[in-house]
């Protein structure tokens, strides 16, 4: 395992990015939040999957050098269209579009189509938190998660993300409506581990905690069998109608990787309605209560969402983030003429 | 099991509520809705449910004829305290006061405070698909569901609810963030039945489908295991610091049953934007897409949340509302002098 300072990860990314032509604003923001998704322990979505995303620009599933579009609004509701862009550029616009709404109106919704993979749900969030607003969003994916009762992937696994600012590290979910993301079972994969529970059905239908056999079969298991297929159901519905874009139906015909995504962000000012402080205290009181949990003995450390984000960020500050040996050959590779 | 109308079962709840006291807009109200929840197969917050909400409302935990004040307000979005009323009455005319903000901004967002159990969550989605908006909303509980790793029950099992307006009936997902929700261990428990998959920890900690060893230990299992907890996490601090009222913290410090719930809920007027006959072909497409997926040999019929409600509705207004005779007994015995 290499250990790789932030900026060294970062320009390396983004001096990459510029040698297909995208231009250096969208490249140094693409690949300071591709380089922290990493920095902040979340490895499935930030160096691991920069080579795919720089294959999508090869290919030209990704088009460079767009800005979203708004193509219609009314109040505190607007919808754009990303042109198919780099996805982390159109997700951080259009939630700075909701936080702008939400100054104006109290709630900000932004409901993009024609965007393209956003990486780390969570990133939006945290964008919203750090303007003082919560936040709730979701983006539609490829057809990765059959229905429940189903056996051909028909359902995204459609992130959704909840967060609330907190002075002491924001609060914020980042949660697949599968059990496990494919990101998580690609990194088990490469380091041959099995996943702690069963993960999906293998080809022969029986479940199994086998990455390989999951991401062969395409067959992941919703997060809470049934429920989760539904929660899937819905989001996309919602993302595709409130942004007449794609549904999940609409990116699994089009040609190559997945492209065509579409999203929702809302962004919400509830400091606008006063009780800052009180709110605060209730905030913390309540986190400190669930985190003084009775442990069941299992050794599982009682955690809420977010929390470990500030020491995993601090050590590998320190360290350097750590970088599958090959993974990073791989970036290396994607220079012209290497 | 008996076959009660369902005009005979809403008179009976109706004229219950008022032996008590509570005003007649306000019981017909509430005794419509839960009469419709039996009606449409939701017994767990039906009828069954009556007799504790008329416990309730002898101990004063719910009070009578109170209407939801606005306390707080900016632009599309709005504080309000129910001043520990009637849950459903406060649950709808929070709903209409976010779709009447949704008609003038685009979207409406209501935090409600000091209410009681709303009954069954997706009806206040429903009622926002009536009107024509896609609707998010969901309320905090009383501590019900240990965090993970933990043994005692410091999170909510806090439904979710996900919401479309659609022509063949709308797309209503009604979602509790445990695996099962008490209503539903309570109804197998009344029926005999054990859980099809485990439904939370029994008093030794082992994993169990015995849902009176989970509603004994009160450890039932999070849906998706932790990630049902985080959600629950994310939404009550949500609920709470939206409405500055209580989390389920404060829920579980207030004396008798639970109370004093918050909740939020969000209209969107999505049809302003336009497009309305392409957004119903995209969801009825997207519905038949994914309805026609190749079924895993199962049985398991393939539906999407809230397609059976039309077909159990006609059924039970057809044949009467099936209710077992011991749980009409209660009811009737619920009348003064009786």
């Amino acid at each position: 395992m290499l250990h790789i300072p932030f900026q060294e990860v970062q320009a390396q990314l983004k001096a990459l990015l510029m040698s297909r032509g995208c231009n250096e604003p969208h490249a140094d923001l693409t690949a300071r939040e591709i380089a922290r998704n990493s920095l902040e322990g979340v490895y499935t979505h930030g160096i691991n999957r920069f080579p795919r995303l720089m294959r999508n620009i090869d290919a030209g599933s990704v088009r460079l050098n767009r800005e979203p579009e708004v193509v219609g609004g009314f109040g505190a509701l607007v919808r754009m269209d990303g042109g198919m862009g780099l996805g982390v550029v159109n997700a951080t616009r259009a939630m700075d579009k909701a936080i702008a709404l939400a100054k104006v109106h109290g709630v900000g919704l932004v409901a993009l189509r024609n965007t393209n993979h956003w990486m780390r749900a969570a990133t939006y969030g945290y964008q919203a938190c750090d303007a003082g607003m919560a936040a709730m969003l979701f983006t539609n994916t490829m057809p990765n998660m059959p229905a429940w009762g189903a056996v051909d992937a028909r359902l995204g696994n459609n992130p959704l993300v909840l967060a609330i600012p907190h002075a002491g590290g924001h609060v914020v979910l980042d949660m697949a409506a599968s059990q496990f993301s494919y990101g998580a079972l690609e990194l088990a994969r490469l380091e041959g581990r099995k996943m702690p529970i069963d993960a999906g059905f293998d080809a022969q239908g029986a479940l199994t905690r086998d990455p390989d056999a999951v991401i062969r079969s395409q067959r992941i298991l919703p997060m809470g069998y049934w429920k989760g297929a539904g929660l899937s159901q819905l989001l996309d519905l919602l993302a595709g109608c409130l942004s007449l874009g794609n549904t999940t139906l609409g990116i699994g015909q089009l040609p190559g990787d997945e492209q065509g995504l579409s999203q929702v962000f809302i962004a919400i000012h509830y400091t606008a309605l006063g009780g800052q402080a009180e709110i605060e205290t209730l905030l913390q009181d309540t986190l400190d209560w669930v985190s003084a949990s009775k442990p069941d003995g299992s050794g599982t450390p009682i955690r809420w969402p977010g929390s470990r984000v500030p020491e995993v960020r601090a050590r590998n500050l320190a360290q350097g983030i750590p970088v599958d040996e090959r993974v990073w050959q791989s970036i290396l590779a994607l220079q012209p003429g290497a």
